[in-house]
């Protein structure tokens, strides 16, 4: 419980006592559901919303489904999940004690509370602890099976969620998603320096929206500002993936079929996790 | 403390008892700090990250003042404010007793947490109930002096922020943003019907990110789906305002000089907030 600039070192909270954890000692890393067995577990996060955490998590997950490896997503977005929509899934099956997550057209384990809901846009209410109670248990009270990978898709910002998967998930990687906007990368970097104070290893950048494409002329231009190169620095860590507006990605994502879309990324992932690429 | 639903109606929490109020009953309105007189409260929100709350609260807060109102922003996005970087204001006065809000250059009164912090970019890593104490306080603690407007620059979701706004707060109306996504006016439904439920006055819908201009052809296209026409209904309620993906406004926000931004809109919200267009 000793305070290290201000902040208190055994939980990451900015003031001590105000966790709500027994005494304020860090709470324990969880166990995921049943018999699970899940090889890697990578956050996609980013601070700000709307700059695509879960348009990259669904082209991640099917990138690495299409390599071979046995995939899910857990969408920890409780106020706002978009996952469900994307793959055209509405349900998980029906199961007696642990939960089971839906499985997508080409066979994508998925957990969502949209998952849960009788009406897609039904809001949840809720205050945070209750949310990230929510996410807790998408990772202990489901059974995931064997994963090679499952996929984190946070929600914005650096409040519960986010702090309650760094300290109980035992997340392996973080992929951070920013837009060219100096006003997002200015809210992305909070959650860089989240990561970091909490010793969470970060892979690298994804920058989404980079440019758009003019559809009667094929002029390419950068709408939001400046766009990177894949294997450029931002802040200190490589950038992994630089993508487009994609017209074409939006219509798949709002009509249940991004496991269609063409685009290829993320190749360099089982090599960043040290994963052998021999798949399972 | 009676269920409704499957929801306490004493204070919308989904559960009842789980909401950390006394006795789980409906927490009071809050008078605003000092001698403030606030002529009118508007929250923008959305439920969707991204969508550009901040851009419409900044564009609002613009067009008011050129009106001739007395305007503030509350910067209720505590884990990720968009607001100082855009009026490029850092810090508020010095003061003894209540905070001051920051004065932009063309005198727009603004608070943030971003204007509390020694770098920008550091994050706040707090828990949610930490978080909305931050926003009562912006509003208890804080001495706004006479304002004709109060715009409410709100994070997306439905947790705790809009929860404790809509609770406690003396919002008068508000103005729900979204984008052509099919999938954003999903999660911006929730917060629609999160708004309905807890009987806010819902003004109606700017569609932001409308269309895009390409800068060589100079062809307008929907980029991220239908647009819809100023004066269109969704989801019930009209649409107040349709903007487009704008590459100057994009510059004037990272640049902090929203203020020079030559964009006209909202000149119908003091018709809609039944306030006397004679200005003060």
């Amino acid at each position: 419980m000793s305070k290290e600039n201000g902040q208190c070192s055994s939980c990451s909270e900015m003031k001590e006592g105000t966790c709500g954890g027994e005494k304020c000692s860090p709470p324990p890393k969880l166990h995921p559901g049943g018999q699970s067995k899940i090889g890697r577990v990578i956050a996609v996060m980013s601070g700000k919303g709307g700059v695509g955490k879960s348009s990259v998590t669904a082209l991640m997950a099917v990138n690495l489904k299409r390599m071979g490896y046995k995939v899910g997503i857990l969408d920890a977005d409780i106020t706002g999940p978009s996952i469900p929509k994307m793959f055209g899934v509405k349900r998980v099956p029906q199961s007696r004690g642990l939960l089971l997550p839906a499985q997508s057209r080409t066979g994508i384990s998925i957990m969502s509370l949209n998952l849960l809901l009788e009406r897609e846009d039904e809001p949840v209410i809720w205050r945070g602890p209750i949310i990230s109670g929510a996410v807790q248990q998408f990772w202990t009270d489901v059974n995931w099976g064997e994963l090679d990978y499952l996929l984190l898709d946070m929600p914005p910002g650096t409040g519960d969620v986010p702090l309650t998967v760094l300290q109980q998930i035992p997340v392996d990687g973080i992929v951070v998603v920013t837009s060219p906007q100096d006003l997002a990368v200015m809210v992305v970097k909070k959650a860089v320096r989240m990561a970091g104070i909490m010793e969470a290893h970060l892979l690298g950048f994804v920058q989404n929206m980079a440019y758009a494409t003019c559809p009667k002329c094929g002029e390419k231009f950068e709408i939001f500002g400046k766009a990177l190169q894949k294997g450029d620095t931002l802040d200190g860590l490589p950038v992994l993936e630089v993508l487009p507006i994609d017209q074409e990605l939006t219509r798949l994502c709002d009509t249940g079929l991004v496991e269609d879309t063409t685009t290829k990324a993320f190749e360099d992932i089982p090599k960043l996790m040290k994963v052998n690429t021999q798949v399972s």
